[in-house]
């Protein structure tokens, strides 16, 4: 066996592992019994432990050492393979087990106490704890940074994005932030005049909307012969590429939510099941990054289901799934209600307008905290001041402003960027392929997306980890990613004078 | 750390691995999307050689020696935990890597065959994979016996049922088999002379069904904090012991015996609840091999559920279940009809007085075949001429005769005997438990398991592994397993002249 075989069936156990550990936690976010919590736990950390020993083993390093010096016997897929190979050991390596065990425990300490500290506002009660994130935060981007030659925060973004870099990000969200801000307050006033969009009245059975939400599902290529949707009360996509498990969560009162919802996790499980078969149980068969990933959702979700083509073919599926009526159920509702642009304190409720702003502002927040030149104590402020600045409203209080997402609780740091990274990216991949193949918009409207989907499994699912997502993106697009296109779709939306306009 | 302690870190890690692996069975039997099948045999076959490489680590060996060298440090249950890690390592070790791969793959080959050649009744199909099978088994129970002083049948018995020997099992099976056949045509003239049952009308609503299938589990002492029901297509008890997960199958025409599937698996599932805390994930702390295992379902789902007490119990459950009425709701039908005795070719199917004869005759040509006394070739007429001998009946095909379970073909040998010792020891328990506890009857008559499974808990549950099966036995019961006690128990059900002789 070459070393690179031998790298092939050590990866595939580590790949299988990871699996499992993916499946026991959709189980435990979807079916498993209160009581459970505490055994799972021991078998989930057990399996990561196993994971991180058969992935930081002396042997793997000379293998990546002796399969380096004879890589000229490997195809293009095998090269590419080797190169995230030894980013995932790199990166496993970086840190010492002391400090791997020191961030396992710290995260989980302060994950625990911002679950009492967010209900009730409390930022004191959590300050220490999250002093502590920090600090190890510090010290493995350090770490990371030394072995990787990169800027401390680089090293902590590359572990969601790999070969993301800061300075690419500020290339594209500095201009992105100056036309954002205007821009809100036009739409806002815009859609003022409009006024808001008809009330659709519920309730809505949940039996009702869980058949509707598969239909769609099953109409945008979501294959259930190797997937599921199930309940969860944070909506994931999880599992493994030949069992993709999606989750949503139901409201009576309002089935727009979770019909959005799982029409946004169907994109991201699009993506792990339109990935290569052959590569199935290697590193270069896994999804290129958390941006890629996003803009599988989004696009979706924001570009495609989000348009008045689909809403036109959504409507009479909507109205006969409640046996509803009315103009509240015109498809040109249904997109007033879709592209409502509000400002609000809370990232997740977001419109596609706003959210960009709650991003930029977490990035840079993060970015100076790791830097040190902030401190966790002022964190409140400056989230409060950021906010002001980006979006024009002042949190009332730590729920609604710095404790509102897990992230850097759980140790989630170097993130946040990859949301808005996505939704950039999702409309720029949405651009060419309605370019490419302008039989896109028409099957949308006829609830045909074979050809939108045949664009993505050849440009981006089929595609894995073969080229770092700049070089994806380029190659499907024609360009690095480029935020006017994104500017550009947001005008057409949200300004855009006429339907024509707004569909061009 | 001392030897000792350091044994109980390397199996808490092996135990945390299994139960990964009992929790994805568990998925693959009731949720998992028929695409994930190749993927999820990945995953646990990973999962299963991972485990297998940290039992025999020799550093594992290396500990073994040193912990056994100072064991007078150690107390009751850390002595017996350490016999329980030794057996588990001798198991182990006692076959080549070589040996475990290629039973692995001849086990998973037969059984894939045996799926095809059982509806086809094509025995001829299925005969050369069975002898590769044999040969294997053969194999290993030679190394195995050699490794531990035992038989050949006795090293592959004691893989589910540790300390087990066939010299004690023709103890007890010998004087049943000549006590069954004749009482089996008693039973069979008299029930002839009473006639059937009053048929129960269907169809039972599968929703209405489930909700008295978890009413009655709650009765008797199942905590759906720590549990759940699901549907799979053969019922089983899985999951861990804080997550216990049984399953059923529902027939809209047929209430009963999903009704009475579901309290066979509660009893696994309190067996697994009740197993002590303190030793969740060491060896000593897991069930005491099948034949205890299936006498703690046997003792809810025989004795006490389909007891004349219980069947009062539940009678008007079940006409408000279904809102029923008239003489076929009566308790007096239900005993009738859940105390039914009929030949059957079927084990599965088979009564409490003709499935001792299965299992007799399937303990006796399995010693037989891995003596090399019994050809492979030769089973389906020996089959056949055993039923004949033992319950009266042929099979008119294979299907119906040696085809029928999937044991021998998955690699399942030693196994057949433990339902039998099982139902004796069911027996057992159950006479000793109302002897130290009257009001264990009164109990069950009003709904109430308390004093049932507290006497279980504190006799058995809360044993776990501490004591082999027999001096388990023995300290719960006053006396070694005792054939005339299950006998005495058959006669009472079956022949007791009036209900008072039949509960007395």
């Amino acid at each position: 066996m070459s070393a690179y075989e031998e790298l092939e069936r050590r990866f595939r156990r580590i790949v299988n592992v990871r699996h499992a550990i993916s499946m026991l936690q959709w189980d435990l976010a979807t079916v498993m019994p209160p009581g459970g919590q505490a055994s799972r736990a021991e078998q989930t950390a057990t399996l990561h432990v196993l994971v991180h020993e058969l992935m930081t083993d002396p042997r793997v390093g000379e293998l990546l050492e002796s399969a380096a010096a004879s890589d000229a016997d490997l195809g293009p897929w095998q090269r590419a393979n080797l190169r995230e190979m030894t980013r995932a050991y790199v990166h496993a390596t970086a840190i010492d087990a002391h400090l791997v065990e020191a961030l396992s425990k710290g995260n989980a300490a302060c994950e625990a106490l911002w679950r009492e500290a967010r209900p009730k506002s409390d930022f004191a009660m959590i300050r220490p704890q999250l002093e502590i994130v920090l600090a190890l935060q510090r010290e493995v981007a350090a770490a990371k940074a030394a072995k990787l030659g990169l800027t401390p925060y680089d090293a902590l973004l590359g572990e969601w994005e790999p070969d993301g870099k800061s300075a690419e990000i500020d290339r594209v969200f500095d201009p992105l932030s100056k036309f954002l801000r205007p821009f809100l307050e036009t739409v806002l006033d815009r859609q003022a005049t409009e006024g808001a969009a008809h009330v659709l009245d519920g309730p809505f059975p949940i039996e009702r909307q869980r058949s509707l939400c598969e239909k769609l599902m099953g109409v945008v290529g979501f294959d259930f012969r190797h997937g599921r949707l199930d309940v969860s009360l944070h909506p994931f996509c999880g599992g493994t590429p030949d069992d993709v498990r999606i989750t949503t969560r139901y409201s009576e009162n309002d089935f727009t939510e979770s019909l959005m919802g799982v029409l946004h996790e169907t994109g991201h499980a699009l993506y792990e099941r339109g990935l290569p078969a052959d590569w199935r149980y290697q590193p270069v068969g896994e999804p290129r990054g958390m941006s890629i990933h996003e803009s599988q959702s989004l696009i979706i979700e924001m570009q495609a289901c989000r348009s008045r083509e689909f809403l036109a073919y959504l409507a009479p599926l909507a109205r006969a799934a409640f046996g509803a009526s009315g103009p509240s159920w015109d498809a040109e509702n249904l997109y007033r209600h879709y592209t409502r642009v509000e400002r609000s304190l809370i990232r997740v409720e977001a419109d596609e307008v706003s959210y960009p702003a709650h991003v930029i502002l977490r990035y840079r927040l993060e970015r100076a905290m790791l830097a040190g030149d902030l401190a966790v104590a002022d964190l409140p402020g400056a989230w409060n001041d950021g906010m002001e600045e980006l979006l024009g409203i002042r949190p009332p209080d730590d729920r609604r402003g710095c404790l509102q997402d897990i992230h850097w609780y759980d140790g989630a740091w170097g993130y946040f960027p990859t949301y808005t990274l996505g939704a950039m990216t999702a409309a720029q991949f949405f651009g060419a392929a309605k370019r490419d193949d302008p039989s896109i918009l028409d099957g949308i409207r006829n609830g045909n997306f074979g050809p939108l989907v045949a664009w993505l499994r050849k440009h981006v699912h089929g595609k894995a980890s073969l080229l770092p997502a700049s070089e994806l993106i380029t190659e499907a697009t024609g360009r690095p990613l480029d935020p006017k296109i994104f500017e550009r779709h947001l005008e057409d939306r949200y300004l855009g004078n006429s339907s024509a306009v707004a569909i061009g």
